[in-house]
């Protein structure tokens, strides 16, 4: 059975809308999706080192529209690992895990991965917003759409606007 | 550079040191090691579940003799990675990103690898007190001695009685 490779944040979880959240507590300020689109998330939101090094961010974050279903549909076709490159952020960790817990109970511990970087992993496709990651990767590569990669183009990775088109692809 | 996966407990972490104990504190009794040879610690240690999933438990582990000298030692030859199954206890994520920082500085996050198998990583060898972890790996394997596999003869691994032995081998 072939094994996907799934990102964590801005792939399940929806760590921008936590970001825009947090900066309205900080400063009042509403910072607008559009104002965001090719910054990467430490450029773009300005308590960022804050906010991912405190315990609950994580914790706290919302759902990217669909993924429970999309992650569901690909759990029973395929071998799905959750990689999350977050060793970076000690206080994530167990937030990560209980997060995984409350929102996909079907994933198993067994099938979850925290590390510092993702070209270590064995697999025969990627989903991940971030194109640093696809690019070292040997297998099918899925470019899942957030503002900062909006405006890339790199043919050698598909490009999914949204969990509803995994069923396309996968 | 050859890519060697080293395990964390029973191999840098001295875990039957502090099961033993966390026992004596537990129940009064000192259990010794000579009776702990040829048992799984799950099974060697009647308080392990509870130890295991306590916060803590794994930032206060000492270390097993000769691993910083060790680990620094293969950290300066080859490209190293530390591999702990360690996703089944939530709690001790935090803690061992933590006790690495503390015991093991030359490492850093972006060699740690928390996850719930290891046949999904790629290296050339791999240091392990685990012989499920050897048996479906496809590189060079390493046994390092722990009173739960003392009794094992595994012609397909290296045994490592004490991490001054790394040195003829690696």
């Amino acid at each position: 059975m072939e094994r996907i490779l799934v990102d964590m944040d801005a792939v399940l979880g929806d760590v921008y809308a936590r970001f825009i959240d947090l900066e309205i507590k900080e400063s009042g300020i509403k910072l607008e999706l559009d104002s965001l689109v090719g910054k990467l998330e430490q450029d773009a939101f300005p308590h960022f080192d804050k906010h991912v090094h405190t315990k609950g961010f994580f914790r706290h974050v919302p759902l990217i529209d669909g993924s429970v279903e999309g992650l569901r549909y690909l759990n029973d076709k395929y071998e799905v690992l959750i990689v999350s490159s977050s060793t970076e952020f000690p206080n994530s960790l167990t937030d990560k895990m209980e997060w995984m817990e409350e929102n996909f109970p079907f994933i198993s511990w067994k099938q979850i991965v925290l590390c510092g970087r993702k070209d270590i992993i064995k697999g025969d496709a990627m989903i991940d917003d971030h194109l640093k990651n696809l690019t070292v990767f040997d297998g099918k590569r899925f470019l899942f759409t957030a503002p900062h990669n909006q405006l890339i183009v790199d043919k050698s990775c598909q490009r999914i606007n949204h969990w509803e088109e995994i069923k396309i692809y996968l």
